[in-house]
């Protein structure tokens, strides 16, 4: 079976995530510029998980671009990371509008951890599918990142009730090291051409 | 006529119906854990309806594998299924903000009766379209679960009113003997490979 | 340049507003079957529409099924279509929740009308950048119907003052006569293999 | 790696941020025809958003059109524009609740001049990947319009707290610019033809 419909409904889930997360910001009351003041932290969850859900969509671009065909496990895998990610405005809006409060930034690490749960499992149901000496398996290699990641959500949600500012550090770090261009996959691609 | 264009028209439908619904949480009143009880039985219902939207959108991605090209019969077909799955972010809702009540959970069988109904006209215009020998008609055989899960809304209407529950546990049911891998398609595909 | 960004862009909008249309039915403030009542009306406005847009999508691909190539100026030619088909949710919305009200009737035949003129505005633009033998002049013919509808559009607008009835009448039999399959098309092109 | 499945993403999220746009409009109070008054210049700001979304996606076909691979950094670049993007929605709410206040209009036009740099970086990085002799970088040539429509979004913002009347007529004027046919790369993929 072909992985085109698959990508291209992952696209268009993950598209109105991210739109309609942004778009949930409150028009300000009243036209003065102080009005903008009680957006700026919903703005702010605003911008991480645009970032995070940008992350998503680029690591599944990489990961399908490496996988060849797809099976019934696979759809299921990948409808189960859509379910986690479909979770991230709810939990954005939620931590958005109690800035700083411990158990709303609790329940946003518990959605990033459970997603990146998902995403493993997804990776792994690929793998098993396509053989241990895929192109997607020599890819990822050891995955640091990937087994990092859910450790770090992991620990920021019994942090985030001692201080809700060191998950949302913890929250921000993570971020940044999946910005980092990861150039495995495309590393591997361009090593078997040649 | 090609049918890629009803395959991308539909992943957009899917995709939106999909999200929406589950974007549809209210955030809950306050920061603490217990803000987030009114939110469980919502969550359940969104849970349930996320899992029927998956499964429909991974028979229909099944069922136009196995086709070949479209009529503006078919078109149609395809828009009336699509018609019956927008109601299901109303349904859900309904029957989500008033858990265990008999009259939504009586509409909300009466929604995937009529989806079902839908799919089962869009299976036999395509089959009627490419004849009874194709690979699609073949592919589905006798389809005992296409002909069962109507049969069990049907008779989940009129249980709401006795009891939601057994109501609910019918519509969890179905959902599960979907679940389950049904790999007739896949097989049949790889048997005609041979 | 190719037609397929053209039509996928196309499907997305076609697929929001669709969708985003149905969604819009509130939920009933309360469990029993009577609460339903007040949704009737919006829920029939929803589905006029439903099979508006649905018959819009369905020769939107006719339409580009039979062209081959786009210029910028069937790009903005397209905009401007899919602008007026975004206003088809305000429009029902409005003649929905204030049913068989005079001025909303009008101004949702106003919206009919300028998605019909955009359409033909559209359609011209392709046989222009085609050619008068193209594939697309020869399948459209005489297009009764192309020119019909937005003049019986035309008249519904002041008949709404006198009757919504009769207004509401109109619009419902110009989406019966584009529910009739429209065969042109088809035709014209399995001519063409021959 | 292809650009299909970026050009289709972004597809995705332009169709939903122009599509929400105009749904964001509120049901009038009323069915008389006064009753559209308040709606009016809400109305006019998401016209004026609609062209520039309209524009945005029509630069953004044309771009990669011209493209041929798309690297980890022009998914990043790419990204980043459609963050911008995804806040024109809030910014056109905010503009049209409060018609020709300063504030609003500055904010307007900030979010105008972040996705025109977002968009300038986006060129660069995919001239830097393909080469400066490269397809994209002989058809945008000087790129005149480039470098005065961020000019012209930049004096309009502090030209809003004298008068909102000139800010707007720049953001009108500019998309004037864009929208009279811009034959620069269809021009040059002809020659190349030749």
């Amino acid at each position: 079976m072909g992985k085109n419909r698959l990508e291209a409904f992952s696209d268009g889930v993950i598209a109105i995530i991210i739109t309609i997360m942004v778009l949930e910001m409150k028009t300000p009351n009243g036209s003065e510029f102080g009005a903008l003041q009680p957006v700026v932290p919903v703005f702010l969850s605003y911008l991480l998980s645009f970032v995070y859900v940008g992350i998503y969509w680029n690591n599944h671009h990489h990961m399908f671009h490496a996988a060849r065909r797809v099976s019934g496990g696979i759809l299921w895998a990948n409808l189960h990371l859509l379910f986690w990610l479909s979770l991230f405005p709810f939990a954005t809006r939620w931590m958005g509008e109690n800035h700083q409060a411990p158990t709303p930034t609790a329940a946003y690490g518990l959605v990033l951890l459970m997603a990146a749960i998902a995403y493993w499992i997804l990776q792994n149901t690929i793998i098993r599918h396509q053989g241990r000496d895929s192109l997607l398996a020599s890819a990822i290699g050891r995955d640091w990142k990937g087994k990092l990641s859910p450790a770090l959500y992991f620990a920021a949600i019994p942090l985030s009730f001692l201080s809700p500012w060191i998950a949302n550090g913890l929250y921000v770090l993570v971020a940044l090291l999946w910005l980092i261009p990861d150039r495995r996959i495309e590393r591997v691609l361009a090593n078997r051409r040649e």
